[in-house]
């Protein structure tokens, strides 16, 4: 049958069960390489991408047919296109990956205990991480580079409509895995569309740490809500910007126009501005001349100022516009502005343009974001502008990590203890 | 009805979820108060549990009527009985608590980005904690204590048959808090015994940041497969001590008597010896004559040199005995000692004794436990002994805590930056 449609799920079948179980037991592997050996082995991954080329193109054209069959909307089609000059860049991130400090291993400051041991702690691999993803093929090669240098094995389940590209992508990054003595299944690439197979691999907390979903909310949700493992997420970026009554004006337009015009769709974007009742009257103005072509919403008194402003709801606060739409509030204060980020906020990025002193330190320590900024634009809320390197998502829950995480964040700690014969003796009652 | 039985609800109806809005409110109070505020209220709290002894005392008599009525084992009526020394140790530990550096506000190493803005991260509480546990009237003072001063709320839900005494104890909190003008609704315990508020309370995720479970293995499981919260627990200690062919002997020895007699029932106790084949005929005699009174368990290698040990089974290769039994392995070499972890280790505590540097340099890297030691007891891993002053809890799962859990793993980091207008102004593509 030459003209059979092509199914996505592969001949054969195996377990989502006995894949985290491969996982698991290369990832054992990984966690004992050295930098040295885990660097050649993402050079090797790079080298295999731009070797597989044409491979991985033509699994991408096949991709692109099917999704234009199915009337995909163009901005998908363009999220999912892959070109040489993209997979020449998923080449260099992962030789970029390689470039990286490697967080495994390190102890930090030992210190003697009044019994005689030493006590350190080691930082170690977390042991498997489930990647669930709906973004475009270059976070197969992505993800699968961070997770392995932080000596992890990874689980990948991309979206359904890159099947294709990822196992291509995935294909060459086994090559190279199988070219350095090293396990493929160290990256193990869901083969099926089958969302089941989503709802499985959440459940199997006995092979998998942590998991990590990648796309809209409604997918965030679901593995959210049913996963047994845990989850690191955030869900939306609603970020404000607090023009203090003592803000430099000048800046707080420059971070608006940053935060609102250089790339609205992002979750560090802007998508709502507070402003003080001082400066409101001198500030307003500025703000809607540097933001032309976007819709201003405000209240009674953002618009006793700007008339031009459209009427904002209770639901634009909450909202992540993603596009060219800010909701204003002038306040009366400080409070005010902190109330309405605890209301409103989502944990992510929080920005304050003031010169006062005390006023910066006091939304530095109150305000709780994983993310908080004085007189800088909330677009720097990233991985790699923070210092992490690279990021593999972003966290708004407090456990484990919150905000950007980098490689230091797919690792743990444990404790390390040296002696020469120490014991307790005691007897204590607990 | 004067002899009416009293319930165990109290009677006004607030909903769980009512009661965590609140906690949550007051943890907003606590995260800001300054470090010196929190120890007076320490302090405070350290003072009303004397004032109120006699209120206490009351009160746990009443529990153990109750108790003892119900048939219930002596080991258990110990566990909950109260005395006047017991209430004066949990003031004690209260005021210890306040000695304790505060983890709260430290920013760790700030660095100057290429964009100019300087970024650190801050240490701030978690929120709220949900602590639920089987455990003794202390553990209502000792973790209100702990996570207070780490500055975040606690919902205390502990075991039905000490109910009285936890309410007398937290009424002493209370009153602390209140004459701190701090809001008693920070130290929230449930006002009924009845389970399904556990179950209501776990999937509080919008109002609760962490759950920590201690107690039987039953209620830990049933607390983490119903959570919509992340929890943090460990179901058991099944730790190891492996003696190395390189092994000094005595210190073995030492380490095996404190692992095995010092106190069996706690959970860093050895549960089984594994011993290099090359030491066996050596050592078994010796750990035979060191453990008069332990029954040991082992395969034929063990009984060969040892004809009075039992046939080992294995379950008892997975059991965590909390008495006088050992499980006894011969492995022919460090692979074999290191593989049988793997396959029935809980990832909590494992030893090795060794003289051989490079055994050592292995084990500490490539075992997977919470707390590795060489040549030292495992009764070290505890809070204390390690270093962190008090304990909360341990944790044998890796997200966020690994290992025993002090002030520090009561709270997150989150990212501060500060600027001088610095703007991104980059459109790059994602």
């Amino acid at each position: 049958m030459p003209n059979a449609p092509r199914t996505t799920t592969l001949a054969e079948e195996v377990s989502t069960e006995a894949l985290a179980q491969g996982c698991k037991q290369a990832a054992r592997v990984v966690a004992q390489c050295s930098t040295a050996a885990k660097n050649r082995a993402l050079h090797a991954m790079a080298e295999a991408l731009r070797a597989h080329e044409d491979a991985i193109l033509a699994a991408n054209a096949e991709d692109l047919q099917q999704a234009r069959a199915a009337d995909t909307p163009p901005a998908l089609l363009d999220r999912l296109e892959l070109t040489p000059d993209r997979i020449a860049q998923m080449a260099a991130a992962l030789q970029e990956v390689a470039s990286f400090a490697d967080p495994v291993g390190a102890i930090d400051a030992t210190r003697r205990r009044p019994s005689g041991i030493e006590v350190g702690r080691m930082r170690v691999p977390l042991g498997v991480i489930a990647m669930i993803y709906e973004a475009r093929p270059n976070v197969t090669s992505d993800a699968a580079g961070l997770c392995f240098k932080a000596g992890n094995g990874v689980i990948l389940r991309g979206g359904s409509n890159a099947f294709r590209s990822n196992h291509a992508v995935a294909d060459a990054l086994h090559d190279a895995l199988r070219s350095e003595d090293l396990p493929p299944e160290a990256v193990t690439l869901l083969p099926t569309t089958d969302r089941k197979a989503i709802t499985e691999l959440i459940q199997l907390n006995n092979h998998v740490d942590l998991v990590i979903p990648r796309g809209g909310e409604g997918l965030i949700r679901f593995v959210d809500e049913n996963s047994r493992i845990p989850v690191i997420k955030h869900y939306k970026g609603v970020c404000h910007l607090y023009v203090d009554r003592a803000a430099n004006l000048d800046i707080a337009r420059d971070l608006l126009m940053d935060g609102k015009l250089s790339r609205p769709a992002v979750c560090n974007a802007l998508e709502t501005l507070l402003v003080h009742e001082d400066v409101a009257a001198d500030f307003l103005p500025m703000a809607q001349e540097a933001l032309a072509g976007v819709e201003l919403r405000g209240g009674a008194r953002t618009r006793a100022i700007l008339p031009e402003a459209s009427e904002v709801t209770e639901e634009d606060y909450h909202a992540e516009f993603l596009g060219p739409i800010l909701a204003v509030k002038v306040v009366a204060d400080y409070d005010e502005a902190t109330d309405h980020i605890v209301t409103y906020g989502s944990n992510h990025t929080e920005v304050i343009v003031t010169d006062h002193l005390p006023t910066a330190q006091r939304f530095t320590r109150e305000v709780d974001a994983s993310v908080v900024l004085v007189n800088a634009s909330s677009r720097f809320s990233d991985g790699g502008e923070l210092g992490l390197g690279a990021e593999i998502g972003i966290s708004t829950t407090k456990l484990h990590a919150y905000g950007p995480m980098g490689l230091e964040a797919l690792t743990t700690q444990k404790f390390v203890v040296q002696g020469a014969g120490e014991t307790r003796h005691d007897v204590d009652t607990l």
